[in-house]
């Protein structure tokens, strides 16, 4: 499971590419917020992204780098979260078929998302190894192009365009902090910061249940097998092998939180944003805060990755 | 508590004076939210506002319209929610005391923002009786300007900003509707909309326990006393005096809504807009909903009017 890594050109053109599709997302501030933190905060709001996170720019950059001919035969995935939805989505928007493998037991509003945006659901057993089986059959039956998470060139191109964006719609940045899970979201966004500013300071946010990255980074070599145990369901996934080698070449530093800070971050946020964001992307927020007296001072970009909540279980 | 309603010239004006201190709310959409009602939404997002409401808009009108004289010896207002909130930040913006009355039993966690934006809070009896007996204590001990919630003109012309701006961001809308409490914002706006095109449909959504503007314009005067019944703690107020003329001379038409619908309404637009809004704001989404089949095709700008929710107690 590992991807070539983009280059900075890569993410400059799946900016051009996923242009006429995604939303240009906002960038918020808050006086409390930054009066909390003793810095300023910019927040870039990939929950109001289409399909609600960031997810949508990746899988649009892998739908429309397709040939005709590839494209005719679909894409195929295996994933219940935001990046399912997120390829449903993208596929519509060439008028494509989307497979997308789902366990058993999945959320039945995620899926109905999915089902809502046109894709066709294949169900399997809740295993790993299932869903990688599964994937493969449709492969093998459609001609589908399989477009993974995270370990896949072009989605990581395209995660990197929301902090091309970022950086275009706030300068003078001094550094900047992404959620870690698979790591499409960090390698992208690195590369892309460092090709506008190389001395950029890049961080991570990472579950302390779900530290993977964190642990292979320290432990030269990436850590699988690792059962994760977080409420940031979006941040369970093993980092990919060329998404650490992305995070060791830039330097990024990781930050750990506990599941009980990111969850009183990710009401500060909504308390004082008025915005709707998930729990894993209030992970970034829970960092700041932990070690606010590295930050201060500090002009700061933090992706928001995604807004797609079950309203009735908030986990305060 | 009459007050005379301002001039199109008057809302121009104010958008000018508060332009400093005031954000430049958005404007979102939401395919969704569209294909639910088959028309064109647009929606106003004064949740974003400073202090999280729309109020700010009047409360620095009124505060920026004082002379230095008056300034000097503050402001004063009997109100626990948004507008005593705004109020203090507006004060603030201009380094003047601010002094907010507030009953017995208010929220703790508004009193606190009150005085976080560094009010002077005075504490009265539950009654309406006792609140402005303890204001007018105020303004003769003090010499204090009183800045009513809605029957004041520069807090009306304020509001009616929040209308020229979404008319200026949206070109080609076909109706406009705001919730209707005590009528400063549903005055202003219409005020501001016809200023601009004097053709314009507007609405006004009521909570049906709280519908005494739709019962005053059908009575053909205001009805008081009334005694409000709804979950909308943002609307309970009577409708003022001229604030009902407003409603009259710009033809608004009221839609009135159940709590239960607005409850309904307020999920679906966090679900979709990834938005906080309080219940008040949601009644505008319920009346859409409600009246389908006469919105289809249109082009709406719908006002969102706040954020200020208590998110240990969701009304779902």
């Amino acid at each position: 499971m590992s991807a070539a890594l983009p280059s900075f050109d890569d993410i400059r053109d799946a900016a051009a590419r996923i242009a006429p599709h995604a939303t240009l997302t906002p960038v918020m501030r808050s006086d409390a917020l930054d009066a909390m933190v003793g810095a300023q905060l910019h927040f870039k709001c990939e929950n109001l992204q289409r399909g609600g996170a960031f997810k949508f720019r990746g899988a649009c950059n892998a739908v429309w780098s397709l040939t005709d001919e590839e494209a005719a035969r679909g894409v195929v995935t295996h994933s219940s979260g935001n990046h399912g939805n997120a390829l449903a989505i993208a596929a519509a928007t060439r008028g494509i078929a989307a497979h997308v493998v789902v366990p058993e037991g999945a959320v039945r509003a995620k899926l109905d998302a999915i089902e809502q945006a046109g894709a066709i659901l294949h169900r399997c057993a809740p295993t790993i190894a299932a869903r990688e089986a599964k994937a493969a059959e449709i492969q093998h039956a459609t001609g589908a192009v399989m477009v993974h998470p995270y370990a896949d060139t072009r989605v990581m191109a395209g995660q990197g365009t929301a902090v091309l964006e970022l950086m275009q719609q706030c300068e003078g940045l001094d550094a900047l902090m992404t959620p870690i899970g698979g790591g499409g979201l960090s390698a992208g966004c690195s590369i892309a910061a460092h090709g506008i500013r190389p001395t950029l300071a890049i961080y991570g946010a990472e579950p302390e249940g779900a530290a993977d990255a964190a642990l292979s980074l320290v432990h030269g070599a990436r850590i699988d097998p690792f059962t994760p145990h977080t409420i940031c369901d979006g941040l369970r996934a093993l980092i990919g092998e060329s998404n650490l080698d992305a995070l060791r070449t830039h330097h990024v530093d990781i930050i750990t939180v506990s599941d009980e800070e990111t969850i009183t971050a990710m009401r500060q946020l909504w308390q004082a944003l008025k915005l709707v964001v998930e729990v894993s992307s209030a992970t970034v927020f829970a960092a700041v805060l932990k070690q606010r007296e590295h930050f201060a001072g500090k002009r700061l970009g933090l992706v928001l990755t995604g807004g797609n909540v079950d309203l009735d279980a908030l986990p305060w």
